[in-house]
């Protein structure tokens, strides 16, 4: 084990100590007038009331798996199982107590000292939950590399890895179902039916809709990034574990005069040693920040990135040079590094500039043309990402086989803590912008908290490009190591490789079942978006109705916010299950009734539908998104706020918020889940 | 050669000479009066001059497709390429006269006798375009046959297919853009703008929507399934010349006692023999028609299929008992021709039952959340009619290995000339109501055209799905049929097979390449409705402005028809251009610059992802037009015409027109016409 692969739990410790200290930095700061803490107070208590029911909820599923786990491949899985699971969750909750903090005092800064000040805040608060996915990833995989970080047990690990994608799966679509039925409802009776803004402290869904911000774009997309970023590892190190001699010989991973111990061993330790760069060079970027927050917002948080990028990968080919790996390798890192970034360029692309104006332009003939074009934008964006994808394999398999694949995964995601910190950097800038309306903080503090909202936006498209693109690289690698772990194991026992061939029809029947499920998870997400945005119609409809005063904003109205809350929580908790356990369960099926090689036809088929249908979905979303936007601003001549063209674009904006928030990141959990209860399960495949 | 095999083009010259008489038949009933002559001219000649300009740009490309085949591939792969393009022509000429000649003597039926008459007379002109087929089929695959029937060279009997395809893909998109942009473009300024009801003479886009129905779903469907006819037949016998001696015996695929010689010519021969007893059954069924008539019309036409069906697996089952090859093989038949109709039977359901219900329903709150779920209920229907494929894959190799997949295609498609009928029978009727309402004819043949055409979308429906399905399977056969050509190649020269394999970065580069085609195909096609049909719109709007009286109905007032059939189809021939050139350059493009294995991979990528797409877009916007329809006739309380709810359900049938009708349909050719250009160059590749 490498010098800086044994020390990646204590650097692990390290971030979450900065994580902590940078927490108690934001917890300083004022959190201004009674109207905001009273508002802060409840959109934090409503998020932490849902993920507490969440976690308890999970709590016995992961239980019941550890369990089954436990009897099938034995103690150490089962273990590395309920690790991963907890480590995802602390990172949940972490960055959720820090997102919950920080948003009121965004305002506040923005108030009491300017944009600048208020962008500190708020990246402050985001970096506590980037060091914490990073930190708690590094902690956990680090920790179980030096209990398994040999060829021979190294399989052990991989429980880590699926404890941490099924709290994900979760995570990702109850939150995602929680923020679209906020939403949605709110803005169907708020905005279409009442005729009041956005945010309107009358609107009783409004609260909801602030914690549903939390719930699904801090608490479900950092459970989502956790995910990749330990996947990722994982994977790389499952690979390298299951590598023969010849293969090494062959794609040339060692130096000469290496031997293959040393070399295996070194392919082993590299992704954490990546990791533990990673972090360092996320720690440069965000503490870089102190000094950009004073240039302009969106250059100063893309600067922050790049900064990070730079140090990682110089730094990077230095340990792979003096290292027992051929240093070729080191271009698959970065293909991997600089892929994530052109993926995140085009998903601006496409949900800001052309495309977007097409969609607004349509909006004049009606919602019709807007929605198709929508679509055709949608079907168009996924093919410049999944080049950029083919290109990374292409470049990685060159340099390092199907190894580089993983470490290519690696490279794209090594940097999280502060690519992450710039995601969780939205919500709380969107947080913000609501409570500086809701407690009425007057057109100079909103127009700030506006712009680090519209920034936001951006950031959260880039971000959503980015978990689509590593979870593709991390699906693949896993899809690898699962190949690879059922040869290792059919080897042990005197059998010949398996091959799993497209022209094999029990492969054609996995791939086409593993096509269809990422169309089901969405049909079903669609539906449970639509349903739960029901249920909260007909409440915020009740107080309307019920509570004299409410609508015309009698001062002694109160809305029952807390009831809109738990409709959400109820409503997301109830509809996560099926496409949960349809993920988890439609793997193990298939694997046991159909064998490992239709297994792994599905693995290829829900990988390629999901990837497709997750770009398609959240890139028509987001065009959807700022198409209405662009109206609003008066970007399409002759129409504005209240036009024909801006109803059909609002038409087109709600389609595209379960698109874009629910089903479509939805997908990207699908399949590193699948992915990974396939490679666990893969000893009991032969 | 067997018996059938060798009097199949002699059967196919047998099929012609009936449809012959049976367009004889339909052309000596009366037209009706002066009105409808003019107004059945009018549309003729706008159907029959854009066949003329369509296939005079088309020969310009298969001339130069067929001298790339010659200098490449040899003289015999190029006449044969022309011959199916030819045949494919010429297939789509016969029923393009027919249906033309049909629909205004189907109105007068009605008017002179009622609906028996009215359904005999539409069926007939049907039945000419699904013998012609059929028929041509026969002809042309059994003249090449006579000719390369023997495993040495019935590799250049491919280049058939590979003509067929190419004026499919052309037909269909072509045809797809025409309908749409007339349909879209038409209902957009009368029925919202002018407020006047659907086919009034006044809108002078009129006309060109029937051309488009024509265009459309009589030429465009018909080259499609003409294309999977005869693409499974090839495809067959491709596989059947390249099987090995082992496989055979491995798959047990002959009787006992069988030579292994005699049992790979009765494999060989057996699609041909095949299509012979599916042409007499479809027959039959053609003719039971005439003491099925005066039986509910739905009723009549689905027991017209049933029979032809009933018959063609019983003869199946006798002929492949007498034959040198196991009878168990005849269960792949029969899953193909049970699978073909299940598949029918499950779009019918998500296009009439409960999901439309659900759509109508959610139509009450507004356009969006009828999207929403119209795209849910797309995104759902995949589910069971990939399983219905899964299944038929399954039985088929099961019984007879990769053979049985392509004898499973020819058994869904052997009947092809009744099911055809009932397919062509839609636009017929379509047309019928059309001329009914233009003409004046009152509310008593409305209402029996009416009810015809409402049956016509079932059907239409139904024909969707199979095309489907067909599809699907016949690309997996041409499939199949590709990677044992490569081999084939391969072993002649000394090398061993290759092996696409999903854990090879190239196949899974192929894979991703593969799957995005569709998306992409699917995104320039809706993107070329929208262009097109706004164009429509500007001259719509031109003519009512400028010409006088024509809005108010002043009898001197004439709309310029003629303009508007001219504007669809310079659009729909501008627009076919790019996604016809990328679907056949890209998979050459690939096996050359990747390799046979990535090629592979594509192949896999893009039927898998073309037939998910293909099945969402078909139901989902058959789904909204039937939602919009049963609000229409009071099925959803409290609502109806004019209604909120309607308003928004009209927005769904808008998105779903170039859905169900363009892009949807455009998948079906896309994967089989990649498949068969990979099929034909195979040789090439090794």
């Amino acid at each position: 084990m490498g010098f800086l692969t044994s020390i990646a739990p204590l650097v692990g410790g390290l971030g979450l100590f900065v994580a902590w200290r940078l927490f108690n930095a934001v917890k300083a700061e004022p959190v201004g007038n009674e109207r905001m803490m009273e508002i802060q107070q409840a959109i934090r208590e409503g998020a932490m009331a849902f993920l507490s029911r969440e976690y308890r909820m999970l709590l016995v599923f992961e239980v019941f798996v550890f369990f089954l786990l436990w009897m099938n491949l034995g103690a150490e899985t089962a273990l590395a199982f309920l690790v991963g699971a907890g480590c995802s969750m602390a990172a949940g909750y972490f960055g959720m107590q820090s997102a919950t903090e920080s948003n009121a005092r965004t305002s506040a800064a923005a108030q009491a000292s300017g944009q600048g000040k208020a962008l500190q805040v708020a990246f402050n608060g985001g970096a506590v939950m980037g060091l914490s996915v990073a930190s708690l990833g590094l902690l956990g995989v680090g920790m179980l590399f030096w209990l398994y970080g040999d060829a021979e047990n190294a399989k052990y690990i991989n429980g880590f890895a699926m404890g941490a994608s099924s709290i994900a799966l979760f995570a990702r679509v109850g939150g995602g179902i929680y923020t679209k039925a906020a939403d949605v409802g709110s803005d169907l009776v708020g905005k279409v039916e009442a005729g009041i803004p956005e945010d309107d402290p009358r609107n009783p869904g409004v609260i909801a809709d602030n914690v549903g911000d939390n719930v699904g774009d801090v608490a479900g997309m950092g459970a989502d990034i956790f995910e990749s970023y330990c996947g990722s590892m994982i994977a790389t190190v499952a690979i390298g574990a299951t590598l023969t001699a010849q293969q090494m010989i062959d794609v040339g991973l060692g130096v000469e005069g290496a031997s293959i111990e040393a070399v295996q061993a070194a392919l082993m330790s590299l992704p954490l040693a990546l990791a533990v760069i990673g972090l360092f060079s996320s720690l440069v970027g965000i503490y870089a920040m102190r000094s950009l927050s004073n240039m302009d917002p969106a250059a100063a948080l893309r600067n922050s990135t790049f900064i990070a990028a730079g140090i990682f990968l110089a730094v990077a080919l230095v340990f792979v040079y003096a290292s027992a790996i051929a240093t070729g390798v080191w271009w698959a890192i970065v293909v991997g590094t600089v892929g994530g970034a052109l993926i995140g360029l085009v998903t601006e692309y496409y949900t800001a500039a052309g495309p977007v104006r097409r969609i607004a332009e349509a909006s004049k003939t009606g919602s019709a043309t807007n929605i198709i074009n929508g679509l055709a934008v949608g079907l168009e964006s996924v093919a410049l990402p999944v080049g950029i994808i083919c290109v990374s394999i292409y470049v990685a398999n060159d340099v390092a086989g199907l190894y580089g694949i993983g470490i290519a995964a690696v490279g794209m995601l090594a940097t999280v803590g502060v690519t992450m910190t710039v995601d969780a950097y939205g919500p709380i800038a969107d947080n913000a912008g609501g409570i500086s309306e809701m407690a009425g903080l007057g057109p100079d503090v909103r127009k700030i908290t506006d712009g680090l909202d519209a920034i936001g936006n951006t950031t959260a498209a880039i971000g959503k490009g980015f978990a689509i693109g590593s979870a593709a690289l991390t699906a693949l690698a896993l899809f690898s190591a699962y190949a690879m772990a059922v040869n290792f194991a059919r080897a042990q026992q005197g059998i010949g490789p398996m091959s799993i061939e497209v022209t094999d029809p029990s492969v054609v029947i996995g791939l086409f079942i593993g096509g269809v499920l990422p169309f089901f998870i969405g049909a079903l997400t669609m539906t449970s978006v639509g349903r739960a945005a029901g249920e909260m119609v007909e409440e915020i409809r009740r107080q309307f109705r019920e509570v004299p005063g409410l609508l015309e904003g009698a001062p002694d109205a109160k809305p029952d916010a807390a009831r809109c809350v738990d409709i959400s929580t109820a409503a997301a908790l109830r509809e996560m299950v099926l496409p949960g356990a349809t993920a988890v369960v439609s793997p193990v099926l298939v694997g046991f009734i159909f064998g490992a090689e239709a297994l792994g036809g599905m693995l290829a088929g829900a990988t390629l539908a999901g990837v497709l249908l997750a770009l398609m979905m959240a890139n028509a979303g987001g065009a959807w998104d700022n198409a209405k936007k662009s109206i609003e601003q008066g970007d399409v001549e002759g129409e504005g706020k209240g036009s024909d063209a801006h109803h059909a674009a609002v038409v087109g904006d709600t389609v595209g918020d379960p698109f874009k928030d629910t089903s479509g990141p939805s997908m990207n959990i699908l399949i590193k889940l699948m992915s990974i209860v396939a490679l666990v399960i893969a000893p009991l495949l032969v």
